[in-house]
């Protein structure tokens, strides 16, 4: 297995990891900061499944940090092809989720056009745009997982 | 390369292809045959994207068919690169869309719980549900493809 930038126990991957945790923390902060955002299913949806995505980050992020202090390599087989299959399911969550709640606010604030009267458009607005900017990372994340184990 | 089931011209290959096909045909002749869906952007957005799909499922099934006439093997590393990224481009997009429809579905019918107001939400219902059994099928086929290619 060759080192790819990315691949975990390199400071670009550990990088990664918290762009995807920050991401998803800012995601999951300003949609919880809204009064009725419990009201739509798709909203408790991107809470519940960027929750899943914060932890996942999270622990992978200490992984990534371990290895890089004690400078060992991680590149057992088995280790990654559990990366890969983490990082395609959470990235597959939070595409759903991402999605399924840009419909709503877009809903909203396009096709109604009564965002006046709910009056927290922005900040749905801004949640969705950090959960589409964590799912671009953990699909870059996944991306080079898969690559590496492919090319292993 | 070995054969996989499900792998390019094959007759399991050749079905996933049919099935991506008609899943996707069923979703967008559903929501095609309600009144107000150009109202909504979730809906047309979910159209567009299921077009592409049914495009791509289509020219694929000739050419598995065509191999399978002509009883010739699809083992090239580049036709199946090509294979892999588009599989994994519509999937995406066909999850997104089936995503953010169901987010709009779900908000009609269960949070706002004024289907009986919209009259329609049956066949916008039918048309998520048959949109992500086309992602399902997309999604085995794109995990075939790059299993196919790793093991190459």
């Amino acid at each position: 297995m060759r080192d790819f930038p990315g691949s975990p126990g390199t400071m670009t991957g550990l990088i990664l990891r918290i762009l995807q945790f920050v991401f998803a923390a800012v995601s999951i902060a300003s949609m919880a900061s809204t009064a009725y955002f419990f009201k739509f299913t798709a909203f408790c949806y991107l809470i519940a499944s960027l929750g899943l995505q914060i932890t996942w980050s999270f622990v992978l992020a200490l992984i990534d940090a371990y290895a890089l202090v004690k400078n060992r390599a991680l590149k057992n087989s088995l280790l990654i092809s559990l990366f890969v299959v983490g990082d395609w399911i959470t990235a597959t969550l939070t595409l759903a989720a991402a999605s399924s709640s840009s419909g709503v606010a877009i809903l909203y604030f396009n096709d109604l056009n009564i965002c006046g009267f709910i009056g927290e458009c922005q900040k749905y607005q801004l949640s969705v745009a950090f959960a589409f900017l964590s799912w671009i990372t953990v699909a870059t994340s996944s991306l080079i997982m898969v690559w590496l184990l492919a090319s292993g």
